[in-house]
């Protein structure tokens, strides 16, 4: 059988720790393609390009790999998803791999998250796709205790597939002692920001965004309980926001102007 | 009773004629205050500011209105609903609005639209919110058609509540006879991406993105038939993107490494 196909891509940038990481380790299992951003574009969403123009270089960034195919886009995660399926790419890849994120991308960091746009880009396209961050924001954080783990999470994507419109988020636990593997769901909890207000040398207010998360939920079947507890999160994400359950209450409203 | 505290903003930037029609119609509802960006966010899915500083500008738009509270905003429209209540609102709003949009955010849209970003932004902080769009991209779209129908839904939003963890995504179909108001589900479609390749007058090759969309959906009960069928499509959206249904798929897997 043919080698799978791996399209590889993140939020941080071509350069970053966790992709190199993520390319060696997938490389061990498939044929990889690299797109990925040529500057950090963390705290994106899912933003896409359209009133300015892409533009892509062809690079190489591992001197000991020299073949291996690598190309930077001046675009958002989104962007490279879709300038690798239709002007790089001679074949629909087999899986879409975006991180490792420098960074927990768990429970409604989701939302924000640069890393799992470009996996969502993939699913929308039918491509499956996974995302996967490591609970560690340092440059030098230790990508190797989840290397088998992730090999493992990646192997059995392209055996069993991934469920139509669903795409993984994985994120791991910074721990040396990884535990084992929890599917889980997305916790509720969000940020409640503090602005850290300033004064510019010319005199004008500015603002930083900072805060601290809020944990709503104490759920032992959720993605931050499971990487509280040493385990790596994998939840099934969609891409279908419909609140099904919500349509017959909304039905209920008095809805003739 | 007080009248209902009424948060508005966009992605279009606060001169945009959607979002002056927006705060016209809520302006006969509730007070108002408008924190909106200070230029265009189109396609900025759900971005935040975090690498960068954040300003804001209290000023006047409507020469006719200048007691009206306004205010524009650096960032991106997640930005504007995190610092409207964190450093702009005395207290909690009773409803967060966002729009209107010029353009469609029906169907996939919704993954890459800001307008809808700021109204998840406000679902999240736990406040009702909803964004409005009209299906015309074109700058001096006419707002009027959907004008009693948008105040229904807003009267109804403050009257019943938004049930928790759901936003509306209301799109308005561009006519002069709107037929009613359906809640529907988020068709399933997706954009067929197709990249107009250009050379810069210095030989470099750079991208534009382009494309059509791909409805893969005959249902009758989605947003594009609503919006197709002259109707205004409703559709309750969530930010819990847990596929719960595929974790025991997912459980099926051999997840030991």
């Amino acid at each position: 059988m043919a080698r799978p196909l791996i399209l590889v891509t993140n939020d941080d940038g071509i350069t970053a720790p966790g992709i190199r990481h993520l390319i060696s380790f997938a490389k061990e299992i498939g044929d990889v393609v690299v797109v990925a951003p040529d500057s950090p574009q963390s705290g994106m969403g899912h933003a896409i390009t359209i009133d300015s123009t892409l533009h892509i270089e062809k690079l190489t960034i591992d001197k000991n790999a020299p073949d291996q195919s690598e190309y930077s886009c001046s675009g958002t995660p989104a962007d490279c998803v879709k300038i690798a399926l239709q002007e790089i790419l001679d074949r629909k890849p087999d899986l879409c791999i975006s991180g490792i994120n420098h960074g927990s991308n768990a429970s409604i960091n989701v939302i924000y998250s640069g890393t799992m746009s470009a996996a969502i880009e993939a699913g929308i396209e039918g491509i499956p796709a996974i995302g996967f961050s490591l609970c560690d924001f340092s440059w030098d954080a230790d990508f190797h205790p989840a290397k088998t783990h992730i090999q493992q999470i990646i192997k059995e994507a392209l055996h069993h597939g991934i469920p139509k419109g669903v795409v993984l988020n994985v994120n791991i636990p910074k721990t040396q002692n990884i535990k084992g593997i929890k599917v889980a769901r997305q916790a509720k909890g969000n940020w409640k920001e503090k602005f850290d207000k300033r004064t510019s040398p010319m005199g004008k207010d500015y603002y930083w965004l900072t805060g601290v998360f809020d944990l709503q939920d104490k759920g032992e079947d959720t993605d931050l309980w499971a990487i509280e507890h040493d385990y790596i999160a994998v939840v099934p994400t969609q891409f279908d926001l419909t609140a099904h359950h919500a349509i017959q209450q909304i039905n209920s409203w008095e809805l003739h102007a």
